[in-house]
C-alpha cells in the first residue's frame, strides 16, 4: 500500500467514524439489526413469491453485506447489471425501440415521398411484414438509421420521449412503462438499499434506453449502458449539439456485453440479470471463475396468461443456449409464472 | 410529469424527510449553518489561496446548492467534469502515459530482436528523439498499440499499475502519483460534499487511468472517461477474458470530449476544468448558451518554480486558442502560481 493509499483510507476512517458517532442517537435501525428483529414485518420484495428464488437472491444480497462472513464485497465492487428488454419490461411481440423506428419511419414519410417505392421504407409504410423480415439485418440497420440518425441528441430525445408517453403496446394497450415489471423494479430498489450500484446494459441503444430508465426504473442516464450510434460535437446557433451520424458506434449484444461493462464500468459486476440468449456472455463474464461470490440470473417467461410464455423457439428473445448452461454455470432461473406474485406496475 | 415520476418523486421525498428526521439530533452543522457560522473556523480548500478564483468557485458552489437561490441546480444534475494530464497532475515535459509507452517498448524490445532496425521503435529504444519526433502521429500510433494491445485487460492492468508504482518523473524525480495537484484533490472532494458526482474526462486511455485514479484522486474507475483500444470478450483457460486489439477505438480528446461525456454520463457538466486547448470543446460543451448555472475553469502554469511555466507556443499542454476565448466566455483562469498556496500533494 502507497503512502497515499493509506492516507486517504485513514481519511476514509475518520470520516466513517465522524458519520457513526453524528448518526450515534439516530433512531433508524442498521442493515443488520433490521433483519435479526424485523424479517417478518419488513419484506423487501413484497412481488416475489416465497419460492427457493427469492430465498437465493435474499442470500447471495445477506452473504455479500455480511463483513463477518467469507462471501463479503466491499460496497465499492457491489455491481448488479440488467438486461432491458424482456428483463426490465416486455419485449413480445417487438422491441419496443423497433417499434418506435417503424413508427418514426411512418412519420418522416411525410417528407420522404420517394419511401413509397423505395424498401425497405415502402414496406414499413405498408406494414408488408414478409418483405420486412426478408430484407433482413440491412433492412433493419437502414431503418434504425433513417429512424434514429440525422438530428441532434437533444431533438432524439425529444422525440423518443413523446414516443415513449404517447405510445400503446400493440397487444396489452396499455403505455410501454407500464409494462415494466414490479419485481425487477423491487429488486434495482433492494440492491441499491444494500450499497450496490445498478446498470442497465442492453441491446438497445443508450440515448433511447436514457429517455425512460429514470422515471420508470429509477436508474440514471450514466448508469445506463446501450448501443450507440456515432455522434460529431458542433456549435449550431450558438449553442452546442451533438449531431447523430448514420453510423453505428458500438452494439452493446452478446460478446458486447461484457465489452460495454468493462469500457463504461471498469469493473466486473457481481450479479447479472438477464432473460435471452443476449445476455449469455455478460452472465458468463459475471460467473465464470470469478473466485467471489457472484449471482447469474434468467428470466424465463413461462406465463402465457399473465404476459408471455417463450424460450427456445422465439425470435424475439431466444432463451436457448443460456438455459442450457444455466444450471451446470449455478444460474438461477426465475420462473415468471411462479416466482413473480405481481408482473407488471400499478398504474 | 407522468404519474410514475410524481410517485418516484414522493417516494424519494419521503425518503429524505425521514433521514432529515433521524439525523435531526446529530451535531453535524448543515452546509447552511457551516457556512454561515463556521467559515473562518473550516476552509474547504485550504490549499488554495484566498484570491477572487477561490471566492468565485466557493460562490458558485454556493450558488448551485442553495434551494432557494436563483441558481439552484438538483443534486443528480451537479456533474463536474476534470481534464487529468496538466489538471489534475504534471504533464511535462511529456504526458505520463507516453513514458510509459516509451519504457514498456524498451522492456519488450527484449523480445522483439526485429526493433533494432525497425522505426519507430529503434529510436525509442536507443532515445533518438528527432527520429521520434519526426514519425509523427503513425510513429506514435505504433508505439501506442506495441505498448497498449495484445495482452488481455487484465495483464495490461498489472503491467500499467507496475510502472506507476516504479517509475520517477525524469525531472522532478518523485512517483507520478506524488505529481497530483493537492489544490485539486481537495476541489474534487469539495465539490463532492456537496452533491457533486466527480469525473475524469482524458484524452489518456481510460485503463491506464483507471489504474491510478481511485488511490490518487477518490475517483471510481465508472467515473474515469478516457480514449479506448478495442476489445474483444473471450473466455481463455476457463475465464473471461478481454483481449485488447490493435485498434482505436475511440478518441477523447477536444470534440472527442463532449462526445465522451454524453456518451457515458448522458447529461451535460455543470463544471469543467482544464488546462489546455484540448479542453476547449469541453468547456464550451459545458458553459455555452447553458442558460443555467455553469463553470468553466483553466488552470494556467504559470509557476516555473515550483512547476511549470507554459502555455501558447507549449508543445505538450497548448494553451492558446481556448486561453483567448476564456474573457469573453466566462471561464476562470486560474493561475498555479497566485491561486494555489501548495502545489502537489504531500507525501
Amino acid at each position: 500500500m502507497s503512502l497515499k493509499e493509506s492516507r486517504t483510507r485513514r481519511l476514509a476512517l475518520v470520516a466513517i467514524a465522524l458519520l457513526a458517532l453524528a448518526c450515534a442517537k439516530s433512531e433508524v435501525p442498521s442493515h443488520a439489526e433490521a433483519s435479526a428483529g424485523d424479517e417478518a414485518a419488513f419484506d423487501p420484495l413484497p412481488s416475489w413469491n416465497d419460492t427457493a428464488t427469492k430465498a437465493k437472491i435474499i442470500e447471495f444480497v445477506d452473504a455479500v453485506t455480511d463483513p463477518d462472513g467469507p462471501g463479503y464485497v466491499e460496497p465499492a465492487a457491489r455491481i448488479a447489471t440488467f438486461d432491458n428488454d424482456g428483463t426490465l419490461w416486455v419485449e413480445k411481440p417487438a422491441y419496443a425501440e423497433l417499434l418506435f423506428a417503424l413508427d418514426r419511419v411512418r412519420s418522416l414519410a411525410q417528407v420522404h415521398p420517394e419511401w413509397k417505392t423505395q424498401e425497405p421504407f415502402r414496406a414499413v409504410i405498408e406494414g408488408d411484414r414478409d418483405t420486412l423480415v426478408a430484407a433482413g439485418t440491412h433492412g433493419l440497420v437502414e431503418v434504425l438509421m433513417a429512424s434514429h440518425t440525422g438530428m441532434s441528441a437533444t431533438l432524439f430525445q425529444t422525440i423518443a420521449s413523446e414516443w415513449i408517453r404517447d405510445a400503446r403496446h400493440p397487444e396489452l394497450e396499455k403505455p410501454h412503462t407500464e409494462l415494466a415489471y414490479q419485481p425487477q423494479i423491487e429488486l434495482l430498489r433492494y440492491l441499491e438499499a444494500n450499497g450496490f450500484a445498478t446498470f442497465i446494459v442492453s441491446g438497445g441503444t443508450v440515448e433511447f434506453l436514457r429517455t425512460f430508465a429514470q422515471p420508470t426504473y429509477g436508474i440514471p442516464p450514466e448508469r445506463v449502458i446501450g448501443s450507440s450510434i456515432v455522434t460529431r460535437y458542433e456549435v449550431q446557433g450558438g449553442k452546442p449539439s451533438l449531431l447523430r451520424l448514420p453510423e453505428v458506434d458500438f452494439i452493446d449484444d452478446k460478446a458486447g456485453k461484457p465489452v460495454g461493462i468493462h469500457k463504461r464500468i471498469g469493473r466486473k459486476p457481481i450479479l447479472a440479470f438477464g432473460n435471452s440468449d443476449g445476455d449469455f456472455e455478460m452472465l458468463q463474464y459475471t460467473t465464470m471463475g470469478s473466485g467471489t461470490s457472484t449471482l447469474g440470473l434468467l428470466l424465463h417467461h413461462d406465463d402465457a396468461e399473465r404476459e408471455y410464455a417463450y424460450d427456445r423457439d422465439s425470435e424475439v428473445g431466444k432463451l436457448d443456449r443460456a438455459l442450457d448452461a444455466a444450471s451446470a454455470a449455478g444460474w438461477v432461473v426465475v420462473s415468471m409464472k411462479d416466482d413473480w406474485m405481481t408482473v407488471f406496475v400499478e398504474e
